[in-house]
């Protein structure tokens, strides 16, 4: 954001061979001009970063959200389980994203496949990349793992966990983000050579981040097959119910909260005028960003409350939190170039995305502890093509600059080029991650890696595998007189803790 | 923010007929300068933006706090019920408050009742009203309807709890939230005509935002009546405990937490010295707001800590977090206008309000789970009358610039006019916020939708209303081999979950 | 951040005689570029305070970290205990801190050993101490005595509590900010006589902060003795496990949450080019500071979930959570002054660091529920002597500039002054706080004011001193038919609660 040059020469010419010294005065008053550009430069350097470095910070806080959804949906046996994968998926994610994953992702120049510099972090920062744009795609990456880690829940082994989520984070995801969010990727709405004159727009990534990871978890799940119990001897659907609402909820609000670093924060960047001088700029786009994040996860949520009233007789609240996530997961990829009225549609077309996916599930008897597979990849889907019908064509232009003329949203007179790479996207997306984890998931499989023995599922992992129940909430001096040191809080008044 | 004008034509006179081209030197140097000016502007947006955005995440947070603290403040029974309306205050105001309640609130040039432009953000954004004003006032709206769900819990009907929620988000709080707060308002200190020469001085909502909750909420506890078992046979007080300390304890905190964008947040723009060049500014004044806002909970604390060690005989940790509270909704009117030792006054008469209120409660068998229309109306009242005692001059004219001379705190030697004003707020708001929830609560009561019944009462919402308990902490194996898909922890030895 | 000076006798002089008024011309042109430099100082603030401000609340959100973390790593009949202390830190904390604390750590101009201005906040702000800059202290300031209640978990009576943390809050520890973050501190980098030509980098407080509340926790807990039951008959040590693991898990995450705020946010100012209009600034040393911690902790929560897994044969959750902490309070010292991949080395040893350290309090039976003393105080330590080995040159030039050749890291070249001066820190501040915080615990001992009863300590301290347990999972419509308003959940089939 530097100013007009300031060119000594002319304005010296101006002063004219009257003036005492015209050359000094004209390089006078450059000098500060270039000192004042300096200074903008400096500032826009630390407005933006202070703007993405907290959006990255509550993109983070959304793996507290996922942990506290995943352990609050699961049941307590496997509490402790599911919340060490969260934890990892964090931590695993930090060292391989650093390693490799931001190289594939981000490392530019390449081609439009992956890319192929700043391993390890060497050479950054570059002019385009700061420290604060790897934390802010790291924490994408360990979202995408989060989602996958639901999927699977309750009766995967540790060691599988390890390994895929590891290879997701490191490889299967950067890729994608790289074919769509890097300058050089084939599909990136700010390549050169535009995929159908348009490229893909996945502003905050329905498809990059919601539907990799659910599209991942569909195959764990799949192969793996449904939980003990989850579907009864007449085939009957049992709803295996988590543990504790309160957690649910708490997860869901720290997703919302999160999201808001999510979606206006993949901007990266907010000081950046549309025309200069002007009250509408992108700090606008923003905010309007935020609102329509907003209100695509408001109709969905009440769309499901009512929803669900009809179809189960009870207003259900982890319903309407999965139908809340189900609609932020759709706007996420067209937030930032949709009216706040599109959104409202995105949101109600998600609720019902999400009902009839689980439906499916149910029928087909795919069990997601989570309804990962469904909410982030099918109501990410949505969100795809909910893009490509609604795109403005002047958002569209501000947000994605520099190629007037560029196409948009179907409904909103933009032409099916749009539509037609969203659904390229969407196959793509599906082949990959389809060609990668689901052969990784059946080799961990057909080499016993995969899922836990029975008689681990029916005691539950944390007792086998974690070292105890998540939970003791009565007095633990009865087990110390009997030299018992795990217990379980047992529903009836016999005695297997204590004798 | 924009620079001083640069007359290219003054200028060229200086230059003067000798210089070659004074008119186009002038011009070059002021068009430049013009340049500069306008990136002041982009600039100013930009890091407003960034404060109020936030600001907004902040206060939103205080929606999971609500959820949280109210959970853990009813009976484990009544859990999902609550957390649901929680979840709900924040969709259903983000629809509402879309749809009317921001155009009620904000929609000048208006009337001093009620806004009547920006009906589903249309013309948004203007050049006083950007999206991110927007999200912020949302997040206020959504916390009054938070408060009032708190004083009618674990008796109302959902379906009530649905029409008061979206009748007071997007019409009662929004008209009350225009009087003070909008430019037009007939009490807004930033009116052309003051009321009594100062206007009501609520800066961030003791009374718009606390008392509006607090008094809606006192109606509709009135009007039901209180929970089964809450006042014994001889009229003996029965505390009904919440079920979790944890879940309180967390929401505390999280209010805290978010009370940081609800205080300091409401100057909604960071960037605006007050003589420029120097170190004291309105990014000061952010500063102190947020150290009085603390001082004020942290001193209210530690009042009710030591008030009900001599009044109960223990340290109690919930009272110690209602104190806090109550000491954050009575400094939230004054937080940005009086001193931070002020502010510990605050502090210490809110709790000892607070304590008396609960006394007068008690007395009048008023059942109030959450202690809301205690805490925010009668806390909330308390700090509307202590900021019209000691506004500071000073801080007055910084914050409410413009109108020199204008009243400030009776106890600060600026005379009663704001105190007149501020008795003045608190008459109105009790009137009109009992004039219309008043009779929507009535109605409902005769209705027979307001209070569910005693058996349904007895057995807990979640499980006659929400599908199930909110907990299992138990293997759930049991069930499965009997076919039991919802189980309740039973309090008493009888034995469907133990046979 | 002002603009180099325009001198308008200077440009006069260049205009010269010929030009018409070049006086006047001169000073027209000057006066705008002082309005600009002077535009450039009020965004300079705004900016720093915006960042400044929201990295407070990070650290304050740490504090319900704390609160979660300690809750879930005691006894269920303890909740109450520590989650009111965790408060009470925050009050107590806000209060002495306001009137003393800021005083003795910042109230310069004042000697090496203690600060003497600014007490009640008097004469703030300054052009160097903003209210911004108070709030960012305390919040750090509460985070020691946080660390400290950890370590006399679950034994300690009330009073001692108050006492001690208030001691701490308002004196201990300011004093020891005082000696390595004050310009006028005996060790501090910025110091006009640096301690060995180099001062002590403690960047954001291994050893300021947590080595001082983890040393603070060690004589209380030593001096206390372990809790009942924690060392068997036979000396074997038994895990007296925590309630709940979701807690220490939600605690965990927030913690890391806001450690974001605590290390990057150290700098306190965003806005300062290292020169001027290049892409790489202070900004990209708080990116590369966040990228740091978030490497550390990664790296030392991986150490610790595969060196359990070999010393205890399952994946342990809480021991990672503790790890990755140990890992963050290990690099808190050196965050802004080495390189990502010598972060990875920092994590590792800080993992290896906390279980030797933990093997060692088991030898010589010392109980620390929290294990605070270990973490806190060992992997603190280990932090500073690693910012004595990896510093980086550059690094340290740009974060302490002014003086050119300063010592850096011994393994980077640096010799080996910084190192001696870590060890005289570590040495000192183990020295300050054992003679200070060491007799005041040994003084309440022997007053009878530190250890609760035998009896009390069996029945937890929730029904004897904080009026009941924390939690009520059932129904308690029982109680009311009987009269019962306090109840505990019976470990044993009995039926004290159903009679």
């Amino acid at each position: 954001m530097a100013l007009k040059a300031c060119s000594p020469e002319q304005l010296a010419g101006f002063f004219g061979t009257n003036t005492t010294n015209p050359i000094a005065a004209a390089n006078f008053i450059c000098e500060q001009f270039s000192a004042v550009s300096n200074k903008f430069s400096d500032t826009t350097f630390a407005v933006d970063s202070t703007y993405l470095l907290f959006s990255a910070y509550l993109v983070f806080s959304m793996q507290l959200g996922f942990a506290m959804l995943c352990a609050g949906s699961v049941r307590a046996k496997n509490t402790m389980n599911i919340m060490l994968t969260n934890v990892l998926d964090a931590a695993t994610g930090g060292l391989f994203y650093y390693l490799f994953g931001f190289a594939f992702a981000f490392g530019a120049p390449s081609n439009g496949f992956i890319g192929r510099h700043f391993f390890a972090l060497k050479d950054v920062p570059t002019s385009s990349f700061d420290y604060s744009y790897f934390l802010y795609q790291w924490a994408f990456a360990i979202a995408a793992a989060g989602i996958t880690s639901g999927s699977i829940a309750e009766r995967t082994q540790f060691v599988a966990y390890l390994i895929y989520s590891s290879f997701l984070t490191g490889f299967v995801y950067p890729v994608v983000s790289h074919w769509f969010w890097s300058a050089d990727g084939w599909a990136s709405p700010t390549n050169t050579d535009l995929l159908f004159g348009t490229g893909v727009i996945d502003f905050a990534g329905s498809g990059v981040v919601h539907m990799v990871g659910g599209i991942a978890g569909l195959w764990g799940a799949f192969i793996e097959g449904p939980r003990i119990g989850r579907f009864g001897h007449s085939g009957r659907s049992v709803a295996l119910r988590g543990h504790s609402a309160s957690l649910v909820v708490l997860g869901t609000f720290l997703l919302w909260f999160g999201w808001y670093g999510f979606n206006p924060g993949s901007f990266t960047k907010i000081l950046n005028p549309y025309e200069t001088g002007n009250y509408y700029g992108q700090w606008s786009a923003v905010g309007r960003t935020a609102v329509t994040t907003t209100l695509a996860g408001c109709t969905a949520a009440l769309t499901t409350l009512f929803g669900k009233r009809i179809l189960s007789g009870h207003w259900n609240v982890t319903d309407v939190c999965n139908g809340l996530l189900g609609g932020f997961a759709a706007i996420t990829a067209g937030c930032s170039v949709v009216e706040p009225w599109a959104a409202i549609i995105c949101g109600f077309v998600a609720a019902v995305v999400l009902v009839c996916c689980n439906k499916l599930a149910e029928k087909v008897k795919y069990d997601d502890p989570l309804e990962a597979a469904q909410l982030h990849g099918g109501c990410g889907a949505w969100g795809i093509i909910f893009t490509a019908l609604f795109a403005k064509e002047d958002y569209v232009n501000q947000v994605y600059p520099g190629k007037p003329g560029r196409p948009h949203g179907l409904f909103m007179g933009g032409g099916g080029k749009l539509l037609a790479a969203h659904v390229i996207q969407i196959l793509v997306i599906v082949g990959w991650v389809s060609a990668t984890m689901g052969p990784l998931f059946f080799v961990l499989h057909k080499l016993k890696l995969l899922r836990i023995s029975a008689e681990d599922e029916m005691a539950g992992m944390d007792l086998t595998r974690h070292g105890g129940f998540a939970y003791i909430y009565h007095d633990d001096d009865e087990e110390h007189k009997h030299g018992i040191q795990l217990k379980r809080i047992e529903p009836n008044g016999s005695t297997p803790t204590t004798t």
